[in-house]
């Protein structure tokens, strides 16, 4: 135990555990819902989740924890790490209580009508029948950042939900001088010879297998962990020593499950090393969606896209798939993973062109919530974007504006979480580079234990205890920038093959 | 809604809703446990779904429900419905109560300490490391039931929570009844010249497609219900429109894993029937563990004994184990499903004798409440038993008085609803051979939709409305006794063949 015994530390350390395990529970049955789950239970469903949210939602605000809370914040004798717990569970707390009960419920059901409207509107390429319900969510998000009231603007509030300490404004100028260094590098690297895999056929039982090859090459422990398959790979765990991930199954192309897996095993070897000593309390987590998606990207794209990571797994490779591996090498595969074209679908976007899709939504929907963007703009405003960010407009409304569901669903600045992963993640190959004695060679070597101890090291091991943008300052020794990711991509993709 | 609307209705429908979603929350949790939960998950599981019954509990008691459930009680414009509802919910409620706070802990750690004290003495075969642990149990499980004074005597408190109205006193002459007539014929059963399959290999893979075509026949419905592999096969439900349960696969014999797979088809089936109507709230359940095991029962050995359904799902058997298959016949499966043998294990105990294990528990657990029989004195007594109603005796506590889980986990008064189960599903066969024109007629003919239906109608579509023996009474138009299952255990094991 963190802090001295104490009565008011008893109910706020069970306080906090409840909190976790009710999360967790509820992480797990949505792990079913995408993996198991029979068609016929999604509204069942569905109603059980909102009641473990709500019932979280009460054991959040509960006025014994709030006076608890009050006497131990006045205490001198607490340590850090009892001290970080309860910076973090008053954060969320007071969230919580800042935002109205009935805004909590009016969003929620703005959320839930307007999902179901892009649902419709996109199959229809209909963006007028979605414009009303995403007015509203875009009225109601802004009305709860001012509720909030964190940063210097409403955008702000809703952004710190995702990523605590980020602002706009210190964004701003981050993601605008990746946008002005990235444009020329896709033209580069779009000029490359195109690549392709020979046609073939690709076992779903061979991909399973090798996600576990993978897994077991990289360090993931099996013996608390679980792999499956789900439309779209995702990661989660109901509470420490069980850590799952899902990777995605397509017949005509093994890259695209494993890309998947290496990005799922990065969240997931980053949640098997939170620090076992404050689990279930809030520093049992990464302290953003930023430095989550930092671990994803530095194993789907700085180890993912060496040649020596294919050349690593070629001869399970050429087991699992005998037939289907028949002319092709680790260096195919190797291009094949790396082809760079501008396209229309940020969750299909290679590595080069995906931050400007990040860009282009990061200024829209931050003009959305300062009200200098009307919905009714939107759609010209993204196929614009797209024209001057990728070069190319998408054809339909369903093909630009309405492609992601994030802000039917009122996720507001989460957009933003996934280039910050990108660009944390070069920052810690940078360093990975300099103290293995090169990365891809430390992979041709097999070494990857130490490329986990690596990340345990720097990342891992603190959980939620620094801010993001500190635990990467100390992590990296720089501050967020984009010089790592240029780089990275320029020593990728401007070099022939 | 059932009731009229009101402030109270609305507040204890909430609270129904909210205690159905929790239970069925901590089954999926317990499902995935048994099904794919890593080794590591094992503490932070058992924590989490702690952490849930506590929420739960918090959640019966809540002192404002007490208040509106009063003010409700008053009320003389409830539909039948709606005091169904307020009658269980209050049931629940009241044994919550009535036993103080301390006790309920002082029996989960009890419970624990006692488990885990048996899983060690059944390995070491040493009753008497086990003997305190249980002797505490018994002894706070009598507090308990003095504490809830449901009944007649200690006993009925405790069995009353899985068989609710049961007494002690009205089974002891059905179970002695059962007793008398059971001896003689697992004497003649016996006797029956010996049937074993050829030894073959029976894939894991053919074994999981059967299940699925048996759930197909008999008219499970996939689109909302799932079939998993677990060692010990259940079924549950986390809500309505997903109903799961497993098989477990052995891979000499086909025999034990279809067996399973028809007794969790018979409590699948019943859940998929329970009335929609009254969805989240206790309602939608069976009335008792009797009620719910006589489905089970139903299909398992109703059904499942008849030559019929082996000739029904033989093609399939052909096609899903050619060569396993060679040679053998739905008369030599039918004939090895129903070999009778005294044996020394309940769960692996044959359809004649499988009752005799029960009476022997029911006996001994009584006793062990009653304060008629020691602790100490408990392996003699359940040897002797084993001598007396089968002939043979337990060369080893392990494999007597140690074998079952059920007494170190606190679960008095759980063993006779197997029994009970037995007993409800030979009377409601009988229904149903009248009705039908003859049960295995009905199977022959493929009219699995006829006898799903007949269930339905009969059982499942009443939920919890009525409690188990009036539901069977009207059901059966019989009260509840052993000729049913002395008459078709008769025609099954006296006949040759």
């Amino acid at each position: 135990m963190p802090g001295p015994t104490s009565h008011d530390w008893e109910r706020v350390s069970d306080w906090m555990g409840t909190l976790a395990d009710l999360a967790g529970a509820a992480g797990l049955l949505g792990w079913d819902r995408e993996t198991l789950m029979p068609p016929g239970g999604a509204e069942g469903r569905a109603r059980q989740m909102g009641t473990l949210a709500a019932l979280r939602h009460r054991e959040v605000v509960r006025t014994d924890i709030g006076d608890a809370l009050g006497e131990l914040a006045a205490r001198d004798d607490l340590d850090d790490d009892a001290r970080g717990m309860l910076r973090l569970a008053t954060r969320e707390r007071d969230r919580a209580l800042q935002v109205p009960e009935a805004l909590v419920r009016e969003i929620s059901e703005a959320c839930s009508r307007c999902v179901s409207a892009w649902a419709d509107a996109r199959a229809a390429d209909d963006f007028a029948a979605y414009a009303g319900p995403l007015g509203l969510v875009v009225a109601l998000k802004r009305r709860e950042a001012e509720a909030i009231a964190v940063g210097e603007e409403p955008y702000d509030a809703l952004l710190d939900e995702f990523e605590p300490g980020a602002r706009a404004a210190d964004l701003e100028p981050v993601f605008a001088d990746l946008r002005a260094r990235l444009t020329p590098l896709v033209a580069a690297a779009s000029e490359r010879p195109p690549v392709e895999l020979p046609p073939r056929e690709w076992s779903a039982q061979g991909q399973m297998a090798i996600a576990h090859e993978i897994a077991r090459l990289v360090g993931f422990d099996e013996s608390s962990g679980v792999i499956a398959q789900s439309a779209h790979p995702f990661t989660g765990s109901p509470h420490r020593g069980d850590v799952r991930f899902t990777t995605r199954l397509m017949p005509d192309s093994p890259i695209g499950s494993i890309s998947a897996v290496l990005h799922e095993l990065g969240h997931a070897l980053y949640e098997q090393g939170f620090p076992a000593e404050v689990v279930r309390t809030p520093l049992y987590d990464a302290p953003s969606l930023g430095a989550h998606e930092s671990q994803s990207r530095f194993w789907e794209n700085q180890i993912g896209h060496t040649l020596a990571f294919w050349e690593q797994i070629e001869p399970a490779m050429r087991r699992l798939f005998p037939e289907a591996m028949s002319g092709i090498d680790a260096g195919l595969l190797h291009r094949a993973a790396r082809v760079v074209e501008p396209s229309l679908i940020r969750v299909e976007a290679d590595e080069v062109t995906y931050n400007l899709h990040v860009v282009l939504r990061f200024q829209i929907e931050l003009a959305l919530i300062r009200d200098d963007l009307q919905v009714a703009d939107l759609p010209g405003a993204f196929a614009d974007g797209m024209q001057e960010l990728l070069g190319i407009r998408p054809p339909t409304d369903a093909l630009g504006a309405m492609q992601d569901i994030h802000w039917a669903d009122g996720l507001f600045g989460y957009f933003p979480t996934y280039t910050l992963g990108n660009l944390y993640a070069a920052q810690l190959a940078e360093v990975a580079e300099a103290e293995l004695g090169g990365l891809e060679r430390a992979v041709a070597e097999g070494r990857f234990a130490e490329i986990l101890t690596f990340m345990r090291e720097r990342v891992h091991r603190h959980g939620a205890r620094l801010p993001t943008r500190e635990l990467m300052r100390r992590a990296t020794g720089r501050e967020l920038g984009s010089d790592a990711l240029i780089a990275h991509l320029e020593r990728s993709y401007t070099s022939p093959g």
